[in-house]
């Protein structure tokens, strides 16, 4: 069995490959920026690790992988117009760079372009893995419209994001593994276990996202800490601690909503802490990742292939940045 | 042989159906008020067309037929956004109505539920059917980006903007029509010509379109005569004229590209017709309509199937609206 590393560098050989052609020049250009920002890769890898646990790597899983990277590029440049995103991965967005027309045609070209690597699969099973594909794609973008709905109202409950989440977030990372376990020749309920495992595995990152930016040791975070609370993010903290928070505290956090106070974050930390936000975060990531877990021991296929998923997850959990 | 008009009904009926699910609201409103505003639905009743030119109109057209429908809504979504236009059919755009962030998800969640239908297709050229809408997709893009570049520019050539024109407009209504004899099982040659019957179509189509824009009887018209005019909008007529007109009447016209003066579509109109812009743009639609029945009358089947296609071809070159 391939680590992670391992299969990384396999995907990023077979993905560098020349994905649009020369001509319209800024469409294109568009494109081959937000691709060579880089990032861990971790959704097409874990359609390679969904496709090894159960049987050697085809070449069908590199072209469903290099589609779910293409799509996850496309989500990326169209939710950084809707944002308003200044900066990716500390570079300027493709819309700021190539201007909001650009940038919402190059989410469309990647998008299709995500189709025709599906279209090379020669899987028995290609009508699943587009289903699948679609059905994911389909979540992804409601994940998105419900973040912008939340954005206008006031209270949102720990469901209702959870929900979004799962969305926005989860079933990418869940459908990855399942159409690498497709190609692999699983069996539906092991597909079902590791799509779980997936899904569990993506609320757990999500968890330890919103954690890093409030309590992540700023050396190692490598982007500003406080930043989802300088926008007023709604995240898991700020959703629960809204939960949670009474008399006094709860004024003080719904004032400093309003506020633009130059110790805001410093304040809003206090009051997570007095709130115990920190240690309900890591206990809500460990319950995530204990449900992902039993998922993976569910999977009937010998311990041994599983060890380099254990070790993903745990990576993925304890990352620092 | 069905007409247009028979096959059009079919296909609505078909259409009709419910595409989406009820949330998120926002996201699935916009989706439906953009497939509620109607349309000529050309290029889908062409993919029955292209079918039942070869064989009985099977059950995958008609997903095919919604795939191909859906994706022209998709761009006509997102183009409207790029455009900054405040109509479509005589109603506010989707961004209008909805904002643009929902008009752009709006769009992408329409274009993955084109390839939603395209699943259903169970032909055995599937991959072919999928690779060719892919193809496509990515022209059309291709066609927006080239638009929006030539803005930017004073001289655009008539072999660029045919060429622009061509990704814009003409591919999809030459996939339609191809994509509907795969379905139909016609050969390689058959769907070659059938494809250059529509590409040659589409820019006649095209022709008329800016033609009626200028020259149109505004009692038929139902749009403001002029409004491409007013916008310094590059058309047939407008290149040509660039290109042919000399002395003062170029200098004319190049100082009306940059006024808005009160009687600037009169004006305009006047040099268009000294220059016989008029005449030139019914010739060249007559060049482009014959070069489209050339390639009708090579396809290899009985001359009596054909005659439906030969009527929808006169009718769209003969509108008036």
């Amino acid at each position: 069995m391939k680590n992670f590393s391992s299969l990384s560098q396999e995907f990023e050989a077979y993905f560098k490959a020349a994905h649009f052609p020369a001509q319209p020049e800024k469409l294109y250009d568009a494109s081959r920026y937000i691709l060579a920002l880089g990032g861990k890769r971790i959704r097409p890898v874990c359609v390679l690790m969904g496709n090894e646990l159960f049987a050697d790597v085809h070449s069908d899983a590199f072209n469903a992988a290099t589609a779910i990277e293409l799509f996850h590029n496309f989500s990326l440049v169209h939710d950084d117009i809707m944002d308003k995103a200044p900066l990716r991965r500390g570079m300027p967005t493709v819309h700021v760079n190539y201007g909001e027309s650009t940038a919402l045609l190059c989410g469309d070209v990647m998008l299709v372009a995500a189709y025709d690597y599906l279209n090379k699969v020669k899987n028995d099973h290609f009508h699943h893995i587009i289903h699948l594909f679609n059905k994911t794609a389909r979540e992804v973008c409601e994940g998105q419209q419900m973040d912008m709905d939340f954005e206008l109202r006031e209270v949102v409950s720990f469901e209702e994001y959870e929900k979004m989440i799962t969305l926005k977030t989860s079933v990418l990372l869940a459908a990855s593994l399942q159409i690498g376990a497709i190609i692999g020749g699983a069996g539906d309920g092991n597909q079902q276990h590791l799509y779980q495992f997936g899904k569990n595995l993506g609320m757990a990152f999500q968890v330890q996202d919103d954690y890093l930016d409030a309590f992540g040791d700023p050396e190692k975070f490598g982007k500003q800490v406080g930043g989802d609370i300088l926008s007023n993010k709604k995240t898991f903290l700020l959703i629960h601690a809204l939960d949670v928070a009474t008399g006094d505290d709860l004024k003080q956090l719904q004032a400093l909503l309003q506020s633009n106070a130059a110790n805001k974050v410093e304040q809003v930390l206090n009051i997570f802490k007095k709130c115990k936000v920190d240690t309900w975060a890591q206990q809500l990531k460990e319950q995530y990742y204990k449900a992902a877990i039993v998922h993976l021991e569910k999977i009937a296929v010998l311990s041994v292939r599983k060890k380099e998923l254990q070790f993903l997850a745990e990576y993925l959990l304890n990352r620092q940045n």
